[in-house]
């Protein structure tokens, strides 16, 4: 007689087994993902399963909730104890009797897989460095005299196929309570993370216990995010971001640097102020999530090289200057009671590698995000903030390089510049006929010219342009031909417009008249050309690099990212042509990677072996890297067509033949 | 031509080695210890050799000083800034130009062997856990943007042939100002023990650093010792001992238990007790040894079990009752911040394994240090306390028990009994003609008969007798006749001697009149009878195990077994017979095992292997217990014949046969 087939649904893995096989075990050796925390022993409930009935033609299997053995003992009580729903079953008890169709059901929280909530949609399977293992310790024996300690540790490696097991020091004060009050069962969260080292018990409670955390942090110069996550289950437990309070020393990097430089104990203050509000965080995400603290047992952090020395007690001095030395690249693994995190004292502590002493940890995780090296496209990935990191490549090579954009495109050394907050123009359009505008204000639903913007408009007041108004009004200007590709604004315009006024001896363009007036000057398109043409020959370098003239995909992460529209990124040439289909913005790209480092370790060892691989372009070294930025000063650019973008947006394609004018500024012949 | 030949002294190693080689690679490669910390880069004296001149027919060389190198420029600088005597030569830099005898100085102190102070004469090879490694790091490079941290760690491993090298994370904050003032020429601390994971960097300096320091601690009930060693020569830079302060919270070790488990926090107050003298005591060798606690970088620990749980800050109350379960038996691997030790935070924490309940740390570091499992020969290693703990074995099986002896061996429970201190009798005589007894008195020189004692003794008073002399008083009883083998004081002797009067319904013996009295009752007989019998029902039950009626060679270990008198001891049957100069008093064994451990961490392995291996024999299970306990109460046994003791002393040998009375205590028929 031929042994039952058994069919897993979602993922369609099938075979035969023995009838009397567990149906977690025939999971396991078809490679589908069903957990456990109790061993299979009928506890946990991790294992639940459901069986389709019928008859399934296409796979010849006629399924039927009877050719599972009848509930055991343990399931019964399980079902009482725990409120099991109907028909479900637990896979470690039951037992194969003939063919079936077996659901995995995705209501289970510990099956429930990470879908990226970006553009890939990729699930991130889990296989998380702190994992809960329950088990049974032996009683202790006069005859066998070993410590509780050691018995447990044999239960452990038994039920759990582990190896070198240790415990932490730690833990052995509470150890023998927990162990008689969980009457010998206990449940140990047992950190393995083979780069660190032997797997290590780092934290124990009697009986059973069904779920643990992590959290995942990026350490952003502006903003702080975190992410509590089940590492149970991989659910996003709770979200939350804070601004960063090291802004109180300093908005950008290098004076946060400088007031390290220039104030003993600066250091001390700006590494207390992150930590501070990251524990802020911490106690806001349990509260969000009805957490304890005490349950968060791994941490990940990423961050730009300045705010990962930072957060790591490092004095960022060397950061500040050629040759930029990283006091450290490589991956950090440490406990986070070393870093006066409010969290389980046991937990640890895993810090993404930097690449360079400009491209941090927050870079390598976006990479991880993204994952330029798992695929064939030749991706373009930017961040854009106070500098932007400039990554391109796919499987065989990726290249990176850091660019020092300046703070224009935060709004930052504009005129009428701010955050992106309410009252801030964030888009804007302006009709080429008669140069007029019309805009759209964070926090005010209609546009400009549309009925109750004023009335809306009040609450906040219109109070400047954010960095992504900024691209767009500069865009739109350029489109209009308010601005010529060398960046210069037209007076002559100011005969057909009253919003093109004289400025010194240049011209501006007011946005908005009223108080504060709004408007865009020379000097403010200055600043906007500058940053542009420092990402653009970033950009162009990397692509000198890899031998190509085109990309394939641009992934735009972060703030920036997010609001900024590709099309009017591309108008200006802030980055090179591509289909717009193929642009995409990806939100906090260096967030997710911690949280994929966070659930699986397969991908810190992935992320490290890309760091080593990554090869990484000093601008101020490359030769060709202050032409690049000359030809980009021009809009979009004076050596590069944009064909994609001009086909997507109907305009007559410009070529480098066509122009007519320099990239210095100066009008030419 | 055949190459130059080299001889080694004192090792006596010689080989053929081409004209060139480094004197330091020729030693390597014939297995002579020559040190070094700077890697063979002539900066550290290390290394340093002298050449023998003249003619050693025997070995047929003819050795000059000229057949070695000119000195170089490295070498010559450092004789000059370090004041090399002259001949002196470092054998990284000379090399090999004809034959030679060279002789590897002992002064150096790095090339000082331990010399095993006890009985053994062994010399300890030296294979620390935490060694210092010099190295010159690679300056940063924009070029090769990698972290300082990962340039002294390729650098670590390239010089001193490490893989897998990690960086305690909390030294990354100092990392960059000690490679810049350094010049980036740094000592790094490593902690290379595998059992405890991949080699680790605990501490660093600037350029060379030559010295650094580890202790070994026996935690004992009554007092705790210390030696401060220097890591990189061997030396015991400084050594001390203090009376366990836990001693006002109970006496003995069951006391101490019954405090914590009385008293909310007693545990708490226990740790801080002993960690707080042991911080004392490293104050104390740091400043008799001038040296700096930030520079001891590793610590061992050996304790008896409750010992060992107080320190560790574990609540011993379960080893105060059946199955005396241990919270942890194996051995501990720490960090010596998270037991608030006051030496280099960074510094490693090692405590050896636990035997049993019952016989603790203490034990398996004064088995590693006296090696009954390294030898033919059956050895009985006791170390008596409260309780004592008995091995029993040789290289092919180890068994052991711990027996409860009480505290009569120490001089409590004895009616004159007091510690060993000023003032307490430690050695007496009787002479069996006139009954009258000469006895002497620690802090006194003259014996009691010799001229001066009386004025000598005023100083202390004579206040006792301590556990030696309560040993010697009652063998010379028995030997004189005024106790019977059944431990019954004769009170037909009052009539011989004015010494022997009647107490209740029993007699005493008065040692000495005057204020106090000190004498010995029949209560203080029966007190040592009973500790005795259960010694040596402990000693019979391995014995037993074993399958031999006789011993080889007796190890007495601890502060009993360095004032008692062999002889005495088996006179009233403490230990079995055996030739009395294969009976060896061993001093603080475990403290010697302890030093071993931090000096070669070969011996960590030794000893955890050992104590797997170790049979545990529980005596409240062993059926025959009993039996050999009631046996034993007889003066010296009731069943046991001490023959090679009878010809050492010129007694009549006593046989089982020729007894006329029971072990009972009652006089027979």
């Amino acid at each position: 007689m031929t042994d039952p087939l058994v069919l897993f649904m979602p993922s369609g893995k099938r075979g035969r087994f023995p009838i009397g096989t567990p149906v977690m075990e025939a999971a396991r050796r078809l490679g589908v993902r069903v957990e456990s925390v109790c061993g299979g022993r009928g506890a946990c409930g991790a294992c639940q399963i459901d069986v389709h009935s019928g008859r399934f033609a296409k796979h010849g299997i006629t399924s039927t909730s009877r050719n599972l053995s009848a509930p055991a003992a343990k399931e019964l009580e399980y079902a009482e104890r725990r409120k099991l729903k109907p028909g479900r079953r637990l896979s470690c008890q039951a037992t194969i009797q003939g063919d079936l169709v077996i659901d995995v059901p995705q209501d289970v929280t510990v099956n429930a897989q990470i879908v990226r909530k970006g553009t890939s949609g990729r699930t991130i399977d889990r296989s998380p460095a702190i994992r809960l293992c329950y088990t049974e310790v032996e009683v202790p024996d006069m005859q066998k005299p070993r410590g509780d300690a050691e018995r447990l540790i044999e239960a452990l490696c038994r039920d759990w196929g582990l190896e070198r097991l240790g415990i932490e020091p730690s833990l052995l004060a509470g150890l023998q309570a927990t162990l008689r009050s969980g009457r010998w069962t206990v449940t140990a969260a047992i950190h393995d993370d083979p780069q660190s080292g032997p797997p290590h018990i780092v934290a124990l409670w009697p009986g059973l216990k069904n779920e643990a955390y992590g959290i995942a942090c990026d350490i952003g110069s502006t903003t702080i995010a975190m992410h509590l996550v089940s590492l149970v289950s991989g659910r996003v437990a709770a979200s939350a971001g804070a601004a960063n309070p090291q802004i109180g020393f300093g908005e950008d990097l290098m004076s946060r640097v400088s007031y390290v430089m220039m104030n003993p104990g600066g250091r001390t203050e700006l590494t207390a102020a992150v930590r501070g509000a990251i524990n802020d965080l911490i106690a806001k995400v349990c509260g969000d999530a009805d957490a304890s603290a005490a349950d968060i047992l791994d941490a990940v952090f990423v961050g730009n090289p300045v705010m990962h020395h930072l957060f790591l007690g490092i004095d960022p001095t060397e950061l500040g200057g050629a040759p930029f030395a990283l006091a450290v690249s490589g991956p950090i693994h440490g406990r986070a009671a070393d870093f006066e995190l409010s969290i389980n004292p046991n937990a640890r502590l895993y810090v993404l590698p930097c690449i360079a002493g400009h491209v941090g940890a927050d870079a390598a995780a976006a990479i991880l995000a993204e994952g330029p090296h798992r695929q064939d496209e030749m991706m373009l990935l930017v961040d854009v903030g106070t500098n932007a990191e400039i990554v391109l490549g796919n499987r065989n090579r990726v290249v990176v390089c850091s660019s020092p954009t300046g703070p224009a495109f935060e709004g930052a050394e504009i005129s009428s510049g701010q955050r992106a907050a309410p009252g801030a123009i964030e888009r804007v359009r302006i009709d080429p006929a008669t140069l007029e505008p019309r805009y759209r204000v964070i926090g005010v639903e209609p546009w400009s010219d549309e009925p109750g913007f004023e009335e809306a408009a009040r609450a906040f007041g219109v109070t400047g342009i954010c960095g992504s108004g900024i691209i767009e009004v500069m865009a739109e200007m350029f489109l209009a031909g308010l601005i010529s590709e060398d960046g210069i604004i037209n007076g002559a315009l100011a005969t057909r417009s009253s919003r093109v006024i004289p400025h010194g001896r240049t011209f501006s363009y007011v946005l908005r008249a009223g108080e504060p007036v709004i408007s865009v000057t020379q000097a403010d398109v200055r600043a906007v050309q500058l940053a542009k043409a420092a990402l653009y020959a970033g950009v162009k370098l990397l692509m000198q690099k890899q031998g190509v003239t085109a990309v394939d995909r641009i992934h735009l992460a972060g703030a920036f990212g997010s609001f900024i529209d590709a099309r009017y990124a591309m108008v200006l040439g802030l980055i090179p042509d591509c289909a717009l289909d193929c642009v995409a913005s990806v939100g906090n790209a260096a967030g997710e990677g911690a949280l994929m480092a966070l659930l699986n370790r397969d991908y810190r060892r992935e992320i490290e072996d890309e760091v080593r691989r990554i090869e990484k372009i000093e601008t101020a070294l490359a030769p060709d890297f202050q032409s690049f930025f000359v030809e980009a000063m021009a809009l979009p650019n004076k050596t590069d067509a944009f064909p994609k973008l001009a086909a997507a947006m109907g305009l007559p394609e410009r070529t480098a033949s066509s122009r007519r004018r320099t990239a210095t500024g100066r009008p030419g012949p």
